[in-house]
């Protein structure tokens, strides 16, 4: 049966990989890259430099165009729903064309496959489809959420608290009593809550050399936040950032 | 001044451990490794086999007996805060007096220094005590809850929809909505859970030879796992696992 390994490359820092996903990129007979096109070039440059640094296998690299999701479809689940079936289709493609019988994929996954990654899903709908059979291993992989609180030098959570996962698009400026780590918040979600009330630690590109780390109380650090944001995102053409929010004490 | 690198080590998997933290074990003139007690005698065995197969350095092993949490005293903020204050004591020892003045020491710490572990808690308390100055740096590691999904081969978090992390304690055997995560539960808080409503991926000696993995209905498989944890408990001396739960469909 075919095998696909779905490896956790880490965040960004070359060196924040495990010795599992090298050697799962080494077992595996062809290494599919997806290409996005130019805005993102540095996250396909860092790829590459993790391939080069590690790749020692005789794993043939093969990639593939990603398709653009349509932001004109109206529901949010609808639209990551066709997205993820189109490239489900092309998955299917690489799994039945690129691989023999008893052969290993791999796909090489930012961060972990398990938080916030859509790899695990498609490859359901795959299933579905009726690509060739195959079976799934997955490598776990440090988080941009880690990288966060290593960058910072802080704990996560409090003693025996809770944390909150979430997205920018779930926080939607609701105050929040729980510790609360935010990804994937274009929007900057933090600005509808009340400043006084919340210290933020905010990192992009994380584990890059390009990384901006900024703490404090929000309604001190929130405009500084803002700004180099933007002025990150629009010298980089894109910018990935995470960010944990505390609600102050006594607040 | 001193360096202190508090290095994540993954959770038990010898090749879950990052290159960046390899790197920091081999900067390191001590490791300093914490001794239990015989009741967790294979994790110190793991630890001992991460230093041989990684450490190539000249970073010298100093061994330190790991005080234990005095359970008699009644709140539990108390008792975690009088055992943190009690280690404190024993790193500020281990700092003035194992590293030289520009010295760099190092912490393996289990899993991720964010989540759960008090390290940069307790290293907070060595500052206000007065030993030699330090700085701190945290090499982020893959937790538990990474190697739970990787094992299961799932994603942590439905498509936009947030995942919390708590423990034990804290669930309480309250109906949650949010999927949701627990650690250090060694009461089986799931157990006060409707079982019907609920999926469960549940791991113990997650990456280890040892591993157990059950999945299912919470209806379905809580027996199963409250059997084996036990069995499995009393054969090692010791369990450390972790589950995610989520809320099913229509539930």
């Amino acid at each position: 049966m075919r095998r696909l390994l779905v490896v956790g490359i880490g965040p960004g820092n070359p060196e924040q990989i495990t010795i599992e996903a090298i050697n799962a990129l080494n077992r595996a007979d062809a290494l599919f890259i997806p290409e996005k096109g130019a805005d993102k070039a540095d996250l396909a440059d860092l790829r590459r430099e993790i391939v080069a640094r590690y790749v020692t296998g005789a794993g043939r690299l093969v990639p593939f165009a990603m398709p653009v999701r349509d932001e004109t479809t109206a529901s949010y689940a609808a639209r990551v729903a066709d997205w993820h079936q189109t490239i489900a289709a092309i998955h299917a493609r690489l799994i039945a064309e690129e691989l023999e019988e008893d052969g290993t994929g791999a796909f090489l996954v930012w961060g972990d496959p398990s938080l916030y990654d859509s790899t695990l899903r498609i490859l359901a709908r795959v299933k579905e489809i009726g690509a060739p059979p195959f079976e799934v291993a997955v490598i776990p992989g440090i988080t941009s959420l880690q990288a966060l609180t290593a960058a910072h030098a802080i704990p996560l959570n409090r003693v025996g608290e809770p944390v909150l996962v979430t997205t920018g698009r779930r926080l939607a400026g609701a105050p929040i009593g729980t510790d609360t780590v935010v990804m994937l918040d274009g929007q900057l979600a933090f600005k509808a809550l009340e400043g006084e009330d919340y210290d933020i630690h905010w990192g992009a590109y994380l584990g890059t050399p390009d990384e901006v780390l900024v703490s404090g109380r929000l309604s001190d650090v929130a405009e500084d936040i803002e700004r180099r944001r933007a002025e990150a995102r629009s010298r980089h053409g894109w910018i990935m950032d995470t960010y944990l929010l505390r609600r102050r004490a006594g607040a």
